[in-house]
């Protein structure tokens, strides 16, 4: 092809793609503004256009403290940008404020979901989140599946199953974690906020963990699934998503409505031997409760982010509470265990509660394992604790 | 136990959830604006709190016209409010601009992505948007899932693979859909802008369509998967997520890897009677080009929203493209086919391009199925079009 021709070809493509694009999806982007920026040396740019705008502020999870944020700088084109350096390579969310409002980044187009609110989201690329990243080599399988929960009354209940590299080719069966999100969390949370998927892949290939299937539940027994699938349905309240650490509801069904459900569907090894069981904050609380109303269901055991709550903070008799928690534990003690593992953050607000359950589990000289890091009670502390814990079990 | 005491227990059970909630997972808004609020009546108010703005503007894609707005209302506390009525129930999204700067609306937890932009979604519930809506009986599941590609050369792609109801549970095998997104899209434009595994499992449960697997594919041959599940990859750019439609890369890749790789891993009945394909706009032109490169493999082809483009357009001769397209569908009038159905809004900007189509498919004598619908280049209307065409297959 002549070199006008190849031209004119291009002329012509490009005005059809711009058509097609603009036109029909009707979604291009009139401006270039790039947003977050990242540099090879790790320096990150964030931008918006904003003209009108007094002040514009950013709050990102890298930041220390709940509602801090730094002031971006304005140029004559009414653009506003800050440049940051020396982030971990880790996955992190922002948000911006202009001249107050809330919004996400409107140049980037990937946002998620934490409880009721939303965030722009990047990788920054490094060694350390290489972890969280899609790398080379077979990923596993992620399913969207509903099940029956006759123990909620719920004809249909939304969970995601993750699938091990290699699953749909071999004819073999698989030991099987339950992972459990935290209060206000829903099934999509692990996957989204957790990047528990990922994890697992670059575990498993790795071969630092062995081969196993993730069920990451709905803790909040009162829900379906995430309020969105579910028109007309109300995003979860503050009262009613974290009742179930009061009763053991969700406890209940995941005993006797997910695992058979689990065991009946995909190619599972049963027994507790290849059971395992871990949740962060409400998901830790519920943790600690399967152990002591099921000892005989899990042999491994997370409890990430949560201690052992006062029990007058549920309004019962503390002194009853906690010796029906000590029988508890005998029980557990006596049915036996591969692995009990606790795991805090120093700067986490719930300290003080693990500082309570250890004093507990001391005194009963109950076989656990303590893991204490920095951090508080943020999901980049969980994202390490599942890639410390998973290698642990099934071995 | 006694009144005061259950009250006492409230008030340390709802001070625990707050303090989980809030401080937990940091994410409990102070403010309690409900936005959008939908009424019973169909009426819909959206909110946001923007003291210090000027002017906010609501862009739904209800409006006539891309860029169509309205104007809120600021009240004395700083809150801008509008009121809608009329509404058809559907799926729909919108974003505001504060004072210039476009922001999906911070009150509302369900945001969706349409190429880069993201937009906040509801369903307005009523009986045209039942096909829409997760109503009671079994649920299908929806993989995500990474299979290797030779022909584009890539160790791995993301597709999403939607099993209907009662896979799991039975031995029997399906037929399969291969449902493609337009320009610009990627492996979950269906189902989080056309909510496919939805309108099927409606369908299906409903007896309107047979049971049928469906496949969603990434048709942007130089994607791995939608850009987010890649750290450091870059967001499609409008040269390159167009380009698949003048080369005929991706639907090699749809027979010689896809296929395969679905016929293996599913029950799946083979042959050309159990496969159909159909897609709008870029998918449209992919649909066709699959017809008339590969008349064995489907026997059911959906194209919407897309006609015959000029040759020209591509910076081919425009006779001789046209002359091979006669060729071809000359072949694939001798090969057999059970449907070949076009639809097309009036109001598509394509519209013409559909006309020119049908003139030629009219003077060979291919026997094709035609639906004229109102409407243009937009989401309501390919789900409308999915609601319709996968009725017809399989029979």
């Amino acid at each position: 092809m002549k070199l006008k021709n190849r031209i004119y070809k291009s002329i012509l493509m490009t005005g059809l793609f711009a058509m097609l694009i603009s036109t029909a999806t009707a979604q291009f982007q009139q401006n270039p503004i790039i947003s977050p920026e990242i540099r090879d040396d790790g320096s990150i740019t964030f931008r918006i256009m904003a003209p009108a705008a007094d002040t514009v502020q950013i709050s990102g999870n890298w930041m220390a403290g709940w509602g801090a944020s730094e002031v971006l700088t304005k140029n004559a084109e009414g653009l506003w940008e800050i440049t940051i350096n020396d982030l971990k390579p880790d996955y992190y969310n922002y948000s911006y404020r202009v001249d107050g409002v809330r919004t996400t980044d409107p140049s980037n187009p990937w946002v998620i979901r934490d409880v009721r609110n939303t965030f722009s989201a990047f990788i920054l690329p490094g060694e350390e989140s290489q972890m969280l990243s899609l790398n080379s080599g077979k990923q596993g399988t992620l399913h969207e599946v509903w099940y029956p929960s006759t123990t909620l009354d719920f004809e249909q209940r939304r969970m995601k199953v993750y699938l091990p590299p290699g699953y749909e080719d071999s004819s073999g069966s698989y030991p099987v974690l339950y992972l459990l999100h935290g209060g206000g969390g829903d099934e999509e949370a692990w996957t989204e906020l957790g990047l528990a998927n990922r994890i697992l892949d670059n575990l498993i290939n790795a071969g630092k963990a062995n081969p196993m299937i993730v069920v990451m539940t709905n803790g909040n027994p009162n829900q379906k699934s995430t309020w969105h699938v579910n028109p007309g349905h109300e995003p979860p309240r503050q009262t009613e998503s974290v009742n179930p650490m009061a009763n053991i509801q969700f406890e209940h069904s995941l005993v006797h409505d997910v695992i058979p459900f689990i065991e009946s569907r995909y190619r599972v090894l049963s027994g507790k031997e290849n059971r395992a069981v871990t949740g962060l904050s409400m998901g830790g609380w519920q943790t600690q409760q399967l152990a002591l109303a099921f000892p005989e269901v899990f042999d491994y055991y997370g409890v990430m982010s949560m201690g052992l709550i006062r029990a007058s903070q549920f309004g019962m008799d503390a002194e009853e509470h906690l010796e029906r928690t000590r029988q508890n534990l005998r029980n557990l003690q006596e049915t036996g265990y591969k692995l009990y593992w606790v795991a805090c953050g120093t700067d986490d607000f719930l300290f003080d509660s693990v500082i309570h359950f250890r004093e507990v589990l001391d005194d009963l000289g109950f076989d656990y394992v303590y893991r204490e890091t920095g951090g508080g009670h943020t999901w980049d502390i969980w994202r390490q604790y599942l890639s410390e814990f998973a290698p642990m079990l099934f071995r």
